[in-house]
């Protein structure tokens, strides 16, 4: 079956908010095995929305719309939706006690208007769906021409619990069919790469299928099956899982959706029972903020410096005066001393060191914006890798410190097990 | 003039993402002048995007398309937007240069696949705007019916630069009409209570109009006014400015659109002949990160180190270990001694020291999740400073440093003149 989702309100169109209650219904919507083609954002306007609904109803089974369910004359949403259906509108005993409840609950017993009434009006045949924090109440309604029309409250902290408690069910059983998916996770190769690769899987698959994602300096490949249970989508994207996984062998870091880089490196760190230490020079302290991100890091980082002058590089971490000089502070040699000086400087069993030039000032011919240095010392071995990375100054450090993750993860992986 | 946007991407429809550059599009042309009705998104497909491009046409004067760019299969609304408007793809031999630029720069030697070039075929008649972070270049057509049909990447980070420096100009000399807005930006006040404490002045005014928006720790007041001309729309921004610094006094920061909190500290910072070290715990080098992110920083930074074990803040900057024993890792006293330490390390005028507890585990009734000693050495001066922040790990990691920014911005203010 196929959903459509209409959000409703002008703070949408001026840009005063980010619309996620629609991210959210549909990454709910997919995961419950339904097709969307198209999602509409519209303003508090009688005859644009209205056009919307129309629009919508000759090309979706499901029509979901948020938003323009409140007490003020600008909410339209109900009143529109009922015209487009030719539907009346009738007072509904329940919802105008849920009202004053709400209220009395609250200790307000100011005398209401007939703003909050409006709230209490119902198109006639509509299912009402209880809201459990707020006034205005979910409409369920099931057209003669057997198409969904589902109205919910566009704040998240009213939608979320109504989707979960009385919409998504009521869909369950309109969509037997569940939907299930699995993603590859992989860094070191490009996207266009990455397609090229697999061309001929995309193309002679239906189910599961195959869609790449990218993100910086990583692809994601997810898989995703239709069938009559779990169990059976798994069985259809087992295979194919295991084919990518053998095509793109080392670059695959995970195929759990929810670790990230930085997890899985950590998750190796603690694995070779290794610590680490960082010395950052262009990225700032960023590749640090990113291991630290992961809960619990604490259990493999210890300490980390940002040696942003030449005199700190030598004082601290003791890079030699004659390799900045002869070499300069973006350089392999410069990379691999702050490397080793770190891991020495924490007693730590492994070390990343970025030194580079982000720009927008400080390039030369020899030694352009992009160019990075990227060391890597764990225990007595220390390699130091060359990147030349192009982007403005944010973009440039945040690959250094993606690129920085996978080279650790690499070193590990070639020389600890 | 009506703007319509339509993103493009199969991973809006599943609600793999957030849809932001709408948002982001729609902000900024409002700020224009631009009126919007409708916002679409639309999936990898060539029948529905080529209807909701059509449908566009017929009820907007500018569409703007994001997303489908890419090197890949199924990247198609060049190609879609082409056919719809009955125009042929050629090689644009400038755009294939940059594309094998961007690809030798980054030290990649493979041979280029089909996929790369089909980013270097141009609609005939469109205009190519350059992409300085990706290889999709943006694309603007004007079409017999006088209408403009603009392209753009969907990665924010190739977006936003593309629709500053190019884009938004190009819409500029579209609507004669100006839009002019300046920003106060406020750190240290919530939002509801800035809102509070002006809605007199937005209730009262229609020319120019106050609208707020609420950004991690801080707030920006967006004055904008429409007028005949640039120095008419000053003249009518210029009294709400001046109102609206005097009720928030030392919380505006700037009145600069493009100064942020952290060039404004190191504005500061320069200003007071300080440089700065930084010491962090709990927000693990992002302080520092943040710094770094300016152009020039290493004019005031020049080390920052990450303590996240206690042994570190012993040995690397002097933390006593009874200070640790009696009062804990978070705590007025260990910040504190941070923040000396670090500034007696480096030698640097001004120290920041964050120490806190990030969750979701560690914290105790005593010590919960989201306390956070902020420490702040200037000479000899050195003032701490206790937060109980709310939300998950990411979120009160960087509130602490927004917080980290306004507090050192407060102590130069208080100190230094």
């Amino acid at each position: 079956m196929v959903v459509e989702f209409i959000s409703v309100g002008t703070e949408i169109l001026l840009g005063n908010i980010v619309n996620t209650n629609t991210q959210y219904l549909a990454e709910k919507c997919a995961g419950l095995g339904l097709s969307n083609y198209y999602q509409v954002s519209v303003g508090d306007n009688e005859e644009r929305l209205s056009a919307a609904i129309a629009q919508a109803l000759s090309r979706a089974d499901i029509i979901m719309l948020t938003g323009g369910l409140g007490p003020t004359e600008d909410d339209l949403t109900k009143e529109v939706a009922s015209k487009v259906l030719g539907l009346e509108l009738k007072e509904d005993a329940h919802t105008k006690t849920r009202i004053e409840e709400y209220f009395s609950n609250r200790g307000i017993n100011r005398t209401l208007t007939k703003n909050n009434w409006k709230q209490a009006l119902i198109p006639e045949g509509a299912k009402v769906v209880d809201n459990h924090n707020g006034t205005a109440p979910g409409l369920i309604i099931h057209t003669k021409d057997n198409k969904h029309l589902i109205l919910m409250p566009g704040p998240p902290n009213e939608l979320y619990p109504m989707f979960e408690n009385d919409i998504a069910p009521y869909l369950k059983q309109l969509e037997p069919e569940v939907i299930y998916s699995k993603t590859i996770k992989i860094t070191g190769l490009g996207e266009s790469f990455v397609e090229t690769e697999i061309k001929d899987i995309i193309e002679s698959q239906s189910n599961p299928t195959i869609a790449p994602y990218a993100k910086t300096g990583e692809v994601h490949l997810r898989i995703t099956a239709k069938a009559n249970s779990e169990e059976e989508a798994e069985k259809l994207i087992l295979p194919v899982a295991k084919e990518l996984k053998k095509r793109f062998g080392q670059n695959v870091y995970t195929t759990d959706e929810n670790i990230t880089l930085e997890e899985c490196v950590i998750n190796l760190l603690k694995k070779n029972h290794l610590t680490l230490a960082t010395a950052e020079s262009c990225s700032g302290g960023l590749f640090a903020g990113r291991i630290v991100n992961v809960a619990g890091a604490s259990d493999i980082f210890s300490e980390g410096v940002i040696t942003y002058s030449n005199e700190v590089k030598k004082d601290l971490i003791g890079v030699r005066a004659e390799t900045l000089q002869k070499f300069g502070a973006v350089s392999r040699q410069t990379a691999q001393e702050m490397a080793i000086g770190v891991r020495k400087l924490s007693g730590a069993g492994a070390a990343i060191s970025i030194t580079g030039i982000a720009g927008p000032g400080g390039g030369s011919d020899e030694k352009p914006v992009g160019l990075v240095y990227i060391g890597c010392s764990i225990n007595d071995q220390t390699d130091v890798r060359e990147y030349r990375l192009r982007g403005n100054r944010q973009k440039i450090r945040e690959y250094s410190v993606v690129y920085a993750l996978d080279f650790l993860r690499n070193c590990m992986l070639k020389n600890c097990q």
